[in-house]
């Protein structure tokens, strides 16, 4: 499985991704699943897949293939990041089709997903999450991130830290939360864990980052956190559970 | 949907679980999904129900009215609790297959899972889960709980907090904050919430709570977790996000 996530804030996006991929429990891999796309100055698009490899391979190689050879609509020529997503949709759905006879009874999936963000011109920065079927969605003030793959362990913290005035560093290391609360709890997500921040109004990608499974930093937050959880818990409240039948 | 934990610590067992049924969004109803066996001073059962609730709810029927006919096996006759684990797996793998060929096609899932722990005599205090096609697995000291439902939410809190030397009263309280994360990101697990601290050797049921949705514990603890878990995310160390590209 995968986890990615991306919080959209007022200073701008957060992307996050494992690079985890399994067809079995003897066939673990790492495959980076953040795949970014700018011109700087003009436009930045990044793209979080979950789901099948395959798939998801053969969707970011004709998002390149596109661009290159100039076909539209390609994520150079779209006006719109919505427009991007929906293109992303129809080539996710079409990729998925050409297995679908193949694939009948075999019990393989050939779905994925994806989350795209990223902001075009003077536009506000969007992040969008891809169904399967191609149809999408936004992430809004209410709703200010979007994840895919193993999505449930990591949402607490997202829930309660999360709020569109949210600096981006502090995103940023919920989200490295949200990540390691996920693999503590599920073997199918794992380093390396790739980071991305990115500015509002900037139009540029420079600030991404990798944490390999022995990064100094990655290994003192896991530790610090399960320190501080435990501090957390010991402050509550106990409730008398002396007493008996009480309601 | 439903969430259900049953810990085992040392000191004895722990069983928590939500009373929120849903069969759709305009269908919310409120159902126990924790039901007692006691005979005092020889043995006591604990029974936490997930999935179809007519199916849960047959299967709990029919253990009342096996005990009540004397019809065998039954829960007071079993001499393990490992028997009695089979026993309700039996009958809800029986049950479910009275509407398989009714529910065939029509997208309902008739299935069931279930949490059954307790002591029987001078046996150790045990906790197994029953899947739904009637075969079943027990907590151990490395693995010391069990959940059915929507487990994810409330995972990592017990995979940090719960250890065999936890005392019953801080494993019911990791209890109702796993509760608490799954309620907050999860809107079909709800109140009342029912909480029951068996001691181990006591072979007596006489710590049962059930808190509703405005009992003040409950909501003190909502927001001293909400406002704990905030103050350990602003403990945490800070990446050096600002350096560019750093690996």
């Amino acid at each position: 499985m995968t986890y990615c996530v991306a919080i959209t804030v007022d200073a701008g996006l957060v992307f996050a991704s494992d690079s985890r991929t399994n067809a079995g429990v003897d066939q673990l891999s790492t495959y980076s699943k953040m795949f970014c796309f700018e011109e700087p100055g003009e436009r930045v698009l990044v793209l979080l897949t979950a789901g099948n490899l395959a798939t998801s391979q053969a969707v970011v190689m004709q998002l390149k293939r596109d661009m290159k050879q100039g076909k539209l609509p390609n994520l150079s020529s779209v006006e719109h990041l919505s427009e991007a997503a929906e293109y992303v949709g129809e080539i996710s759905l079409a990729q998925q089709q050409k297995h679908v006879n193949a694939a009948a009874g075999s019990g393989l999936d050939t779905s994925a997903s994806f989350v795209l963000g990223g902001q075009i011109g003077k536009a506000r920065p969007k992040v969008f999450m891809i169904y399967p079927e191609g149809n999408f969605i936004s992430a809004t003030g209410e709703t200010p991130y979007q994840q895919i793959g193993e999505i449930k362990y990591g949402k607490p913290i997202l829930d309660r830290i999360i709020r569109p005035e949210t600096t981006l560093e502090e995103a940023a290391l919920c989200a490295l939360v949200s990540m390691d609360s996920t693999m503590r709890s599920n073997a199918t997500v794992g380093p390396p864990i790739e980071v991305l921040l990115y500015e509002a109004g900037s139009l540029r990608l420079e600030r991404q980052f990798s944490f390999g499974a022995d990064h100094p930093y990655l290994l003192s937050l896991k530790s610090d956190w399960e320190q501080a959880l435990k501090q957390a818990f010991s402050t509550l409240q106990h409730f008398d559970w002396h007493s008996p039948l009480q309601n």
